[in-house]
């Protein structure tokens, strides 16, 4: 995976048209409801990412004949289900920015933030219902959950200096593999692919959120401001731990900076020099070695899968999504 | 409706033993999942309410001949949704208490109140998954959103003193009735009952609910900071126009004190002239008679049911739920 990967438009190609009628579908809610509501479901999807999650359901779906139509719909509802997500997680952090743009928390305050969030996990859930799969339902409100058990064990546990690999697995998987691997599984099961095909996809999705996870915890170490969008250093300062800090305080038992921070002394200094011994060490490295696995372990999932355009956009995926430093 | 209306106990009896496993199902949560979140759901759980939303899905199940224990997990879905609402209310209002107990948010803080407003949002949604009926589960999903967008209306409509008897209407419709509806409709629909009996108990819910918020409405103004368990007047603190303030508003255009209040001029003299206007008028009455309307279309929904135990039970919780006042 050291070639320069494709761009986005050429990873998205086989379901462009569709990736169309997906953003028709959501910008379709902006013509709905209150004139305040629309503000503000207009001002989210003004913010526009990647849309790699409902990608990945509309390329999970052309592995059996189909007409594409539940995959379309299923993809908005991926897609909302992490904007909602986002609006409180920003109201939870207190964050200020995301995507470049101002938050819901900060631009109409905390209650707000709240009740909107509600309103876009309630409109996925509605979203999926129309598919009229009630195991993909089930998944989708199990995705919810694990999302939530996620964040609020990443709350529980904050300034704690213990967690174990198992214990940051579980909770990366529930914050942010969890919603990668229902874009996948729901994309398959939609289209009627048979068991095999659907289990490859789940894998494929759990792996890719968990490399995804990881990377973004690294940048937290590695980046700059602008790349990551945060301040550099911003879990240390949230008292969350993640792999680079757990490595750190692995190796680096006594007189730690995290240990420090997280008793709340030096905050600036303790972080500052984190941040320093994490990149003046084989850290960063060991870390993208651990994301590296799931990147193989993902795309190995695929090898079942027939070679088609479909099944190089997702290994093509795994590159862009993981920042091309993998 | 002037006699002495039964005990709960009373008009639980016929569904008493499903009441208990109801409980059960509610409690095994409390086994579940991080330690932080088992104590987080026992502190919910042991704020008990009356019940009254699982009565009625368990009431309205009992119309057509069936196990009940789709019944009883719908049941348990339709109080976890309403607990989910509470946590994510108590916080957007900042309330301290609830219930007689301290709010989630005023010990854990916002943050936790979201996450865990979210966790049971979605547990719900599990829940009701369960049943495996896609119609019942999309009910429900549209309940979520007809409830967080009363909410937003409610809160974008904030100190503003134009509301249309309508957009009353509808507002409390979403925020109350659209729930009280779904725990009649589907508790009929999972009984396998005809159409006829299931749109009987939709309207039947309907009312019951538009009722029971209104007579909430009213104790804001009616009641001792005791019996509402809030001060007196804290919907005009919040901003919140409801029907005795419309109707205050109408008859004294001039000099009235709820447009003083809401352009925050002597807030506490306001207040108390607002009450005490209200108190002294027949405004109070007049309020009451909009909310026996919605009683009375409560009863006659279920004219065309047969008269038994379960439908002198529902007649009966219609003066119960509304506090014996009207």
């Amino acid at each position: 995976m050291n070639q320069t990967p494709p761009t986005l438009d050429a990873i998205y190609a086989p379901i462009q048209g569709q990736l169309g009628l997906v953003e028709a579908r959501l910008r379709g809610l902006v013509d709905q409801g209150h004139p305040v509501l629309r503000r503000l479901v207009e001002h989210i999807s003004s913010a526009e990412g990647k849309r790699m999650r409902p990608a990945i359901t509309l390329l999970a779906s052309r592995f059996h004949p189909n007409d594409g139509a539940l995959a379309v719909t299923m993809a908005a509802a991926v897609e909302l289900l992490h904007a909602a997500s986002l609006v409180h997680d920003d109201s939870v952090d207190n964050a200020t920015v995301r995507r470049g743009l101002a938050t819901v928390s900060s631009l109409w305050g905390d209650g707000v933030a709240v009740l909107l969030g509600d309103y876009l996990f309630a409109t996925s859930a509605v979203f999926v219902c129309e598919t009229g799969n009630i195991r993909v339902v089930s998944r989708f409100a199990e995705t919810i959950r694990e999302i939530a058990t996620g964040e609020l064990a990443e709350s529980f546990g904050a300034f704690r200096l213990t967690l174990s690999m198992e214990e940051y697995s579980q909770r990366i998987y529930n914050k942010t593999a969890s919603l990668f691997r229902t874009a996948a599984e729901s994309g398959a099961i939609l289209s009627g692919a048979p068991a095999s095909t659907v289990q490859a996809l789940v894998q494929y999705g759990k792996s890719l959120g968990m490399a995804f996870q990881i990377v973004d915890d690294i940048l937290d170490f590695e980046g700059t401001q602008e790349e990551v969008g945060k301040p550099v250093g911003h879990d240390l300062l949230q008292g969350t731990l993640t792999l680079p800090a757990m490595l750190l305080l692995e190796r680096y038992p006594h007189d730690n900076p995290v240990v420090k921070l997280f008793q709340r002394q030096d905050v600036e200094a303790n972080r500052q020099q984190a941040i320093e011994m994490v990149r003046n060490s084989s850290i960063l490295e060991d870390s993208y070695a651990v994301a590296r696995r799931y990147l193989d372990d993902a795309a190995a999932a695929l090898d079942s899968l027939p070679d088609t355009t479909e099944r190089r956009s997702l290994l093509d995926l795994l590159a862009y999504a993981t920042e091309r430093r993998v």
